[in-house]
């Protein structure tokens, strides 16, 4: 290395990471980690390239870095929808940490059509960006590790279903989570806690369920199927599911909600049965979207951080693009309990 | 014209719109009105451009043509933020109508930073997009003309300040909208009518001041500077205003607040106090965001059409990228009154 490290000529006027890798003797990841001040690189090495750096000018600026390395800069970014606090939250933390990374999003709504994302991945994969954030996709992971062989980086950000460890993604811990929102309806004294799902299939629906019958079983109480109804994520189905449990001959005195949407929903249904929220019923939604805090009485939630879902998916998705090693790629992110006015003991 | 039509040679093998429109001996505007089967062109011209078309095999389809003309198929679309009801129901409308026309949004939020906002435009127009929608954008009027000035396209949508007439701008009727609330509550037989503003100084805020004081003074009641206060558009400003009001001397029996997110802040209010909404105070917001059907009770409101002004927009830009004839470079959609639960007469 050292030999090549003295062939600092300025015949180079604007050299590239790939040109200070080739005359440092090193590789780009090298280099890039160096800019990057990773810790994984010999104080020798490091002091070789800052060296080389400074001498041919060459730019740290990330802007001029993508420049340099051939990158435009842009991230496909495919989402459901761009309404709602839940997928707005994770766009907005991703948006915001692509800006400090001086890169930004090429915005793709896909309204949960597989058609329509699969198009807009090889639209995104063939033009201008060099990468993408996959919100929730459609695709099924033979799709997805057909996508990874291509050699498009991308990271996946709350998977419908249980994905091969070796797709990068970022998601919540949702079973934790509902076990933490039943765990606290049984503290509270409740036996007959019913459960609402989200859509029917997806993973993050099916670890919920999981969570509330976990918390259940611990408790030694057994799992009611008649206690468990179906929706789907939407405050209508949260209304439906809960006229439904309120009609039972032996009614739940608590509901877990699958989301906020559908709790919200649930509060509805009570109050149109001329029950009190939390004096007759207590109901736990999960997310932590911001309509928890609109409706009345304010709900206790399963707080998911999606802000930093958004950001973390920028993370990962930057060491992917500079290609240095990543050592695990799943990130989940813990979900808490927050208290707020809809849980109380059960009515004696 | 008829010169150039026979000139049908295989010389082209992919001719852009450009070529077309010199083979023709017509303008690029319209052979693009003829692609776009607009009705501005004669049956002559029409028919002799669809030949030149077929013969030269040139592809009607956007992306193709996109291409032919030297564009991205990409829009720069700066916004506050990328959260809220407000924001992303505008963009949600635009995402949907450039996806349509087989374009992608580049999103940068600009969290109303004027000096991030101003980097963002000049990173966009040097960049590979073809034009921009500006969401209530934080330039002064002369640094709109500076960039209309530069060629590079936009159209604003919900200015923050009064435009003129040669800035491509979509926005809503706030000054009839919020006559429209103010004449609801007098209807209902209310006279002490106050109102929340918005964040001061800008357009929407005024006009919609305006509105209230047009609706008072045309029904006789004179205009009381102790019942209009100032917030900011979030809640907590209409939940600290409307205490304010509330604790006069002779308080409103109603508020008209400038967005929802306030006229949900001063139902809070209210309730802090122990009245209730309608019976002892009616409240109207502005806007028809979402939350205006989750908060309780469901709020009375001015509906923007939010989506269709992000579509809009799109539309307008289309037109202008496509160098087509625009008549009129302002457009103003209509708002309406929502009529819900938080209004009634006043108590007697």
């Amino acid at each position: 290395m050292r030999a090549q490290m003295t062939d600092t000529s300025d015949s180079l006027a604007k050299p590239t990471i790939r040109d200070i890798a080739r005359i440092a003797g090193v590789s780009v990841a090298t280099v890039s980690r160096v800019i990057n001040d990773r810790p994984d690189v010999s104080a020798e090495t490091r002091d070789a390239v800052q060296r080389l750096i400074r001498a041919h000018n060459f730019s740290t600026n990330r802007s001029a870095r993508a420049l340099s390395v051939g990158r435009t800069g842009l991230i496909g970014l495919t989402i459901p929808y761009v309404l709602g606090d839940y997928f707005t939250a994770i766009l907005s933390g991703a948006t915001e940490a692509l800006h400090e990374e001086d890169m930004r999003a090429v915005l793709c709504p896909t309204l949960h059509l597989h058609d329509r994302e699969v198009t807009l991945m090889d639209r995104l994969m063939r033009g201008t960006t060099d990468g993408a954030i996959l919100v929730l996709p459609s695709e099924s992971q033979e799709e997805l590790h057909d996508l990874q062989r291509q050699g498009w980086p991308f990271v996946i950000v709350d998977s419908r279903q249980p994905l091969a460890d070796d797709l990068p993604a970022v998601y919540a811990a949702h079973l934790a989570g509902a076990r933490a929102a039943t765990d606290h309806l049984l503290e509270l004294g409740h036996r007959r806690i019913a459960h609402i799902t989200g859509q029917s299939g997806w993973f993050a629906t099916e670890e919920r369920i999981n969570g509330y019958q976990a918390a259940l079983i611990n408790a030694g109480l057994p799992v009611r199927p008649e206690l468990i109804v179906n929706g789907n994520f939407e405050i209508e189905s949260g209304r439906t599911g809960a006229h439904v449990l309120l009609g039972l001959a032996e009614p739940p005195t608590a509901i877990f909600a699958s989301n906020d949407n559908m709790a919200v929903g649930a509060i509805q249904a009570a109050r149109e049965r001329g029950l009190r929220v939390p004096e007759d019923l207590s109901v736990v939604g999960f997310d932590d979207a911001d309509i928890s805090r609109i409706v009345t009485p304010m709900l206790t939630t399963v707080r998911q951080p999606l802000e930093e879902m958004g950001r973390m998916a920028v993370s990962l998705l930057t060491r992917l693009l500079e290609q240095q090693r990543v050592e695990t790629l799943r990130i989940e992110l813990a979900t808490r309990l927050v208290l707020r006015e809809s849980t109380a003991p059960p009515p004696s």
